[in-house]
């Protein structure tokens, strides 16, 4: 029997697209906290290290018996969970619209969140720049492109038609660090705020939400 | 009848990628330029953004009798590839497999190339800072995962087994432009050089090559 551990942190984006997945999937899994704020980051220490050598959150922990296995990378642990647990699929069945969502989704992954990460906006500091005014930057610029995408194929409620895929997925995530950036998120991107409220409704994206899990702070 | 166009740069490192998965399908393209550094980039104009509205290389049209597609990021398109043209596969059949391809590959996609893209590069210059130390940075922390993942997980020629995967489609630009970066690739990286080496050995690494695209500068 296989079971699941996440080693994330509540407020990691990326930790929110595979919370987001495995409720979709309906896939029950441990919840482990790697604090990545706390006293340099429990991401750097050496035992997370040999789990996921790029010390980033987050890690699937797949436990098969005895064994372990570790996999990094929000887009690779989506892609596995989509080959390994078929049923209620994040990706749709044509392969232009498949191609569209993995699109939409390398452009949070690949074209805005790598310019918000915590040892990005660390180095900016150091260098004497400001790291929240790049982050919103590279947040809008790329925001900018999706909100374009996503009114381009509008045919639905979702990017992609009307159920919600590796693109909405990445997408809900994205919106709430864009509003930490100071991005002006409500009357930019119209579209991007419709599918952000479809997908509100949905029990998985309100399982995974940041505030509900047990490592953020008590309000 | 499928045809392709491939709106890439000679130089662009995304290019490469999809460049590498076209000539190891076998799959024939049409070379469209799209020069990304003169008079502020050809990417930026109109007519391209609406063909990719991510502004950025490359892009493959996929040509369906008289229907266009036109499909961003390189990692979509390698997979839509993949699926659609399933012979002479660029992922392993085993899905821990196919998922530490995917996650080595965002190492690279998402965890080095951002930092030196183009507008990046533009923007750290405009702030009064050196783009290059920048860029460099980033690819030996990335890089330095990189070595200590396909050292885990030798078991081959390649970063996975004894055939190329998308790890090494992204693997081999990113060493092109870490050496352009003055990274002191060859001693810091023995694995990842080896791995670079068999690659070498194959058509498909050999025809995509920067150098020998239309677009490179003769020497």
């Amino acid at each position: 029997m296989t079971t699941y551990r996440l080693h994330n942190y509540w407020r990691s984006s990326a930790s929110y697209r595979v919370r987001i997945a495995l409720a979709h999937k309906e896939l029950a899994y441990e919840y482990v906290v790697v604090n990545i704020v706390k006293d340099g980051g429990e991401q750097n220490r050496d035992e997370y290290r040999a789990k996921n050598p790029m010390t980033q959150v987050p890690t699937l922990e797949v436990l098969d018996g005895a064994r372990s296995i570790y996999l990094a990378q929000s887009m690779a642990i989506l892609e596995y969970l989509e080959e390994t647990v078929p049923s209620r699929p994040l990706l749709p069945k044509d392969p232009v619209h498949r191609a569209r969502a993995r699109q939409f989704a390398e452009g949070v992954n690949a074209g805005i969140q790598p310019f918000q990460n915590v040892p990005v906006l660390a180095e900016l500091s150091a260098m004497g720049k400001e790291g929240p005014a790049w982050a919103k930057k590279w947040n809008e610029r790329g925001l900018d492109a999706l909100e374009r995408m996503a009114t381009d194929w509008q045919d639905g409620r979702f990017v992609i038609g009307d159920a919600p895929t590796f693109a909405d997925v990445f997408l809900v995530p994205q919106l709430g660090a864009a509003r930490r950036f100071g991005v002006d998120v409500e009357p930019r991107y119209p579209r991007l705020v419709a599918i952000e409220k479809a997908c509100a409704a949905l029990p998985a994206f309100q399982a995974a939400v940041p505030e509900k899990q047990p490592d953020a702070p008590k309000s």
